[in-house]
């Protein structure tokens, strides 16, 4: 009985052994082949995706960052982020080299300038890296796609929310930067939604704020004092809206009128807090920082659009996602220090 | 000697066994539930995304369909087509109705037109169903996104096709639809990029061809004759491009003349085919279904912009994806056919 009893044992263990081989390695196929049907979208973990920043230490990028890890852990892949440090041009498009040296499996890319980084991002396309731009575009590139805000919608929402909180009617100017296009976009679609929606408002001047805290305060004062009928201020950019608040603080005129800032900095949010900027605009970050990984990932694999990488440019991903616009007040604030 | 053995082989089985069995246990573990950061984007089978048409037979929505299906696949979800037979708002309205007391994960709707369904979608968002829309928007709606071709870029696009093909100069003409939203868009992007970057190329007339093939060859005859330095024809809409086509062969000016059509269906392929129209321009209409079932999946799973809906109209998933345009010519022109 020693023979059969051992035969047994090892005949019911071969078979049990068989069958949890069988099972397990049909449910477990195509884990890491994203293409079977029932695995659901997932990567590799050795699969790394990198984001490419300039100023890479300012706040501003975290929400971004935070989307693009947060896709990373839904399907399942690795992420990287390099920055150049400095506001300057030549170390964005070293470190992007840099980056595409290492073959990742595909990079995204906000641009310092409109231009300064084509020849970087033509070379690693053509190279087969999926390259995809997020909140300040390189539209002559040969990038895939470009995530961001639509300024104009933007500035159009700045004019709903300056009617709302006018009732309809009043003078306002605005504080910008004349020479940048998201600003220039951003005023004229103010201007436009309020000569197109808002007859009754009238907007007394486009001033130049320069970017920068003190000009801005500078402006407001000025304006104040040619036009003292004003009633609001649009800034298009963050350090803007804190100096229209400062001076408004300074000539204790704080929350008698109406400012609206852009941006969730913790200088403006402040602002917001204390009643002195009345809403400011977050933009869609977290979602370019998402979506701009579901783009890269989808084009490694190749999951695009039919018929596409013709010979006529065709998309193999959507070329430009709108990431939105979220209006911040002191009802909703505190969310936002929280990013 | 026989024990030992006996216990050796058992022993080295019940090993083998629990090394699978724990492999395969942690690698398989969370496939079906997509929230475990490991598993990838997968839903449930048993969640059900619907997609709702007007004119369900015309074989336009083909391909987004195939882009909805080929997403649900990738995410392992259901999904469904529902569509009003006839170009009849009411019939649309009721079909939308109907889906929506249906409670199913998300509904991708095309609008019929701008205004007719908005109650309907109010009531599903209402309900708390993820709602998007797709190729026809409806912008006064509380729907979550659209998802469509830029027209405007669109025009553009054929602007610089136009110059291509006429080596920079010449005179053309737009045959279009002048009171539909997208036909002027679509007219509007094309004269703007003439006017902005092709100096030398003219535009003789903009003409109504009322959507219609009849209509639009007589245009294109009476066109030729009052204009005979005519050199090409933009058409902004598929029944256009066929009959300035149609118009070119009674006149036996097949081929003399550039025709740029647009949309792929039958009738302008087999002009584009047989070099009568040069080129048409393909929307991404697979990017529309995937990108929609992308955005409702994420919208039910609550995968979204933090600090989204709320008080202020946040947008949890981007307000806005531009799904691109192809040109098609004789070169990829077969492809199309296959779709």
């Amino acid at each position: 009985m020693k023979r059969p009893l051992l035969f047994t044992v090892y005949g019911m263990f071969t078979l049990l052994f068989l069958l949890f081989f069988w099972y397990y390695g049909i449910r477990g196929s195509g884990q890491d082949d994203w293409n079977e049907s029932s695995s659901g979208l997932s990567g590799d973990i050795e699969e790394k995706y990198v984001m490419v920043t300039f100023q890479s230490d300012i706040d501003y990028w975290r929400s971004i960052m935070k989307g693009f890890e947060d896709a990373a852990q839904e399907i399942n892949v690795s992420v990287d982020f390099r920055g150049a440090t400095r506001y300057d041009p030549d170390e964005e498009i070293t470190v992007l080299e840099q980056v595409i040296a290492r073959k990742p499996a595909g990079i995204a890319v906000t641009a310092i300038n409109p231009q300064a980084l084509n020849g970087a991002i033509d070379k690693g396309v053509q190279a087969g890296i999926p390259i995809v731009l997020f909140d300040s575009g390189a539209p002559e590139s040969s990038a895939y796609a470009f995530l961001g805000t639509d300024n104009v919608k933007a500035g159009a929402q700045a004019a709903r929310e300056m009617s709302r909180l006018l009732n309809g009617s009043g003078a306002v100017a605005v504080i910008t930067q004349p020479n940048q296009l998201n600003h220039q976009e951003r005023t004229k679609g103010f201007q436009d939604m309020i000569s197109k929606a808002f007859p009754n408002i009238r907007i007394v001047e486009v001033a130049d704020g320069k970017g920068d805290l003190e000009a801005s305060a500078q402006a407001a004062k000025r304006i104040v004092k040619e036009h003292p009928e004003v009633d609001g201020f649009f800034a298009t950019q963050a350090n803007g809206g804190v100096g229209i608040g400062q001076a408004m603080k300074d000539l204790g005129l704080a929350g008698k009128k109406v400012i609206i800032g852009f941006d969730t900095d913790k200088g403006t949010l402040d602002l917001v807090k204390d009643g002195t900027i009345n809403a400011t605009l977050a933009q869609g970050t977290w979602n370019m920082g998402y979506w701009s990984l579901m783009d890269l990932f989808h084009l490694h694999h190749g999951i695009v659009q039919p018929n596409s990488r013709g010979p006529n440019g065709s998309p193999p991903v959507p070329p430009y996602t709108d990431t939105g616009i979220t209006v911040v007040s002191r009802v909703n604030v505190e969310q936002y220090y929280a990013r």
